[in-house]
C-alpha cells in the first residue's frame, strides 16, 4: 500500500479530500452528469437549481459508491451515473429537511426554502426524486430502480417516523436506530451495494459492502446528532440545535434520560418540551455527567468498527485502507 | 358492439362507473397491489396513509392505462402493477398540491395537511413519490422506469413552473399548455403508453396511444379548471376558486384579458392580484362578456376530436367506443 495515498487527517473535510483523490477524474464525470440532467430548466426554476450548487457537500455518497466499485473491480461508466443519483436523492431530502426543520442556513448559504420559499422548496425536492429515478432507469436494468426505489422508501420512512415521533420524549434507543437507518444509512448502503453490484462483485462481497455502507452510515448519523449538540455553527455552516429545537430526541440525549432519577428526568423531558431560549447549555453539564457523549461516541466506534471488519471480504488495497479510515473519520469529523 | 357497455351518460362520475366495468376485476387487482405496498407502515404514519383511502378519486390514470391495453391485446399481470404506480404518483402530487394551495378539503373530506399539517404531507407525497418508483421497478424491464420517471421529471417540472408563474398576469397560452402539458397530461400520456406497450402493441399505435392520453389530458386540465370557477363545491368536493385565489391565469382568465380594451385589462390585472373577497362572482359577468368560457370549452372539444382521432388506429371495438366516449365525458364532467 502506497502510504502517500493514506496519510493522517484529523477532520472529515481534509478526510473527504483524500478519499476522493484516486477517484477525482470520476468525481468530475458525476459532476458532469448532475449539471446535464438540469440543463434543459428555463426562467426562475433555473435559478432554484443553480442556488442547488451551493448545496454541494462532500460528496460522500458518490465517494462511497465510486471507492467500493474502485475495490471491488473497477468503476465503469454505470457507477458514475449511479453515484449522480445516489448524491441527487441526498440532495432532495436535504431540500425537503431544511423545509421540514425551517432551518435558513445550509452549508453557509440560505436554504431554498429561505430565499423562495417552501413551495419552491417542496417541487424542488420533487424534481430531484424524479429526475434520480429517471436517471437510473438509463442504467437499463430494472434492478438498480429496484435498489435505489427501495432505499428512497426506506430513506423516507425513516424520515416520515422522525417527523410523526417530534415531540415524543419517551423515545428508545430502538425507535431512534429505527429512524436513523432509514434517513440515513439506507442511502450509504445502497451506494456500496451498487458499487461492488455494478463492479461484478459476487453475492458475498456485495452483502459485505451493503453492510459496511449501512454501519457507516449508522456512525455518521450519531456523529452528525453529536455535532447538533456540541458543534460550532461556523465549522458546520449549517443551524444547529436544531434536534433540540424540533424536539427530536437523539442517542445521547435518550442515554441522558434513562440514567439520572425519574424525577430529574421528567424535569428534563418538561425542558426539552418547552421553547427555552438557550436549551444546548442548560443540557450539556447533565450529558457530562451522565457521560451520555462518551456513550454516543462509543457506539459510534463500534459501528465504524463492524464497517471495517465487513471491509476484510476484500483483499488488502489502497482503496481498501481509504474505505477504513472513512470510518474513523466518519466518528471524528468536526463539520 | 354490444350498446349496454356503453349507455348515454350525463357526467364524468357515471361515465367513470361504466368505463369502469369492463375491467372491474383488474381495477380490483390494483386496489390489491396499491394496500399491499403501504401494509408495513404502523402508528401515526399509518393514519396517514390510511387517510389516503379517503381521497380515492375517479381512478381515471389506472382506468386509461387498463382500457388501453385491453384494446391493444389484452390486460397482462405488468398492467396492474404500472396501473397502481401512475395512481401512486398522481396522489403523491395531489398530496403535495393540497400544501401548496394551502387546501383545508379534498374529495369531502380534510386534506393530510389540514390535519397533520405540512411536514407529515410533504414526506408522505415523498414517500408515495418512492414506492411508486419502487414498484415500477418490480415489473422487471427498465423501459417502464424510464417511461414513468421521464413523465414524472414532466410533471413536477409542469408544476413548478406552474409555481414560478404565481401573480404572473401576463401568462400567455403558450405558456399556460406548457403547465399544463406536465402537470397533467405527461402522466395520462404515460398510462396511455404503458397500457399499449406491455400489451404488445407496435410503435406505431404505442404512440397513437400516447397521443390519446395527451389530448385527453389537456382537455381533462381545461375542463378541471373551467370547474374551478364555474364550479359547485358541493358537487365536486374540493375547495374552488383556489386558481383564482392563487393568482393562477387559467385558459378562460387569459382569453378574457385579451380580449378587453387595455385599460380594463389592467383594472382586471388589478382585481386578480388582490385579495378580493369573491373575485368568481366579480369576473364572472366579464368572461361571459369576452366569451371566454365558450372559447376553453371549444379549445377542451377539440383535443377531445384530436384524441377520438388518434384512436382509430385501433379496430372497432367496445374498449375503443369507450375509450372515444371517455374523451366527451372529459370535457363536460361536473365534478
Amino acid at each position: 500500500m502506497n502510504p502517500t495515498l493514506v496519510p493522517a487527517m484529523p477532520t472529515f473535510q481534509s478526510a473527504s479530500a483524500v478519499a476522493s483523490a484516486p477517484i477525482a477524474p470520476d468525481l468530475l464525470e458525476v459532476e458532469r452528469i448532475l449539471n446535464r440532467t438540469f440543463e434543459g430548466y428555463k426562467g426562475r426554476a433555473s435559478d432554484l437549481i443553480e442556488h442547488l450548487s451551493h448545496y454541494r457537500g462532500k460528496r460522500l455518497r458518490p465517494i462511497l459508491l465510486l471507492l467500493t466499485a474502485q475495490a471491488c473491480g473497477g468503476i465503469r461508466p454505470a457507477h458514475h451515473t449511479l453515484a449522480a443519483v445516489v448524491e441527487m436523492i441526498h440532495t432532495a431530502t436535504l431540500v425537503h429537511d431544511d423545509v421540514l426543520d425551517e432551518a435558513d442556513t445550509r452549508r453557509h448559504v440560505r436554504t431554498i426554502n429561505d430565499k423562495w420559499g417552501n413551495k419552491g422548496a417542496i417541487l424542488l425536492g420533487d424534481l430531484l426524486f424524479t429526475h434520480a429515478f429517471h436517471l437510473s432507469s438509463t442504467v437499463g436494468d430494472a434492478r438498480a430502480c429496484e435498489i435505489i426505489g427501495d432505499a428512497t422508501n426506506r430513506v423516507c420512512a425513516g424520515e416520515l417516523m422522525q417527523i410523526c415521533e417530534r415531540g415524543n420524549m419517551s423515545l428508545n434507543e430502538e425507535e431512534y436506530y429505527q429512524i436513523i437507518e432509514g434517513k440515513t444509512a439506507a442511502l450509504t448502503e445502497c451506494a456500496c451495494r451498487l458499487g461492488a453490484m455494478y463492479a461484478g462483485a459476487d453475492a458475498k462481497v456485495i452483502d459485505a459492502m451493503a453492510e459496511y455502507g449501512r454501519s457507516l452510515g449508522i456512525a455518521f448519523q450519531i456523529a452528525d446528532d453529536l455535532l447538533d449538540l456540541l458543534g460550532e455553527e461556523k465549522t458546520t455552516g449549517k443551524t444547529l440545535g436544531t434536534d433540540l429545537e424540533q424536539q427530536k430526541l437523539t442517542l445521547p440525549l435518550i442515554h441522558m434520560l434513562d440514567h439520572v432519577p425519574s424525577e430529574r428526568a421528567e424535569e428534563l423531558r418538561h425542558i426539552l418540551s418547552n421553547g427555552h431560549a438557550d436549551k444546548r447549555s442548560l443540557i450539556r453539564p447533565v450529558l457530562e455527567e451522565t457521560r451520555s457523549l462518551g456513550y454516543a461516541r462509543r457506539k459510534a466506534e463500534e459501528l465504524a468498527t463492524t464497517a471495517r471488519t465487513a471491509l476484510q471480504v476484500l483483499p488488502p488495497s489502497a482503496t481498501r485502507a481509504i474505505l477504513e479510515q472513512l470510518t474513523e473519520w466518519t466518528t471524528r469529523r468536526e463539520g
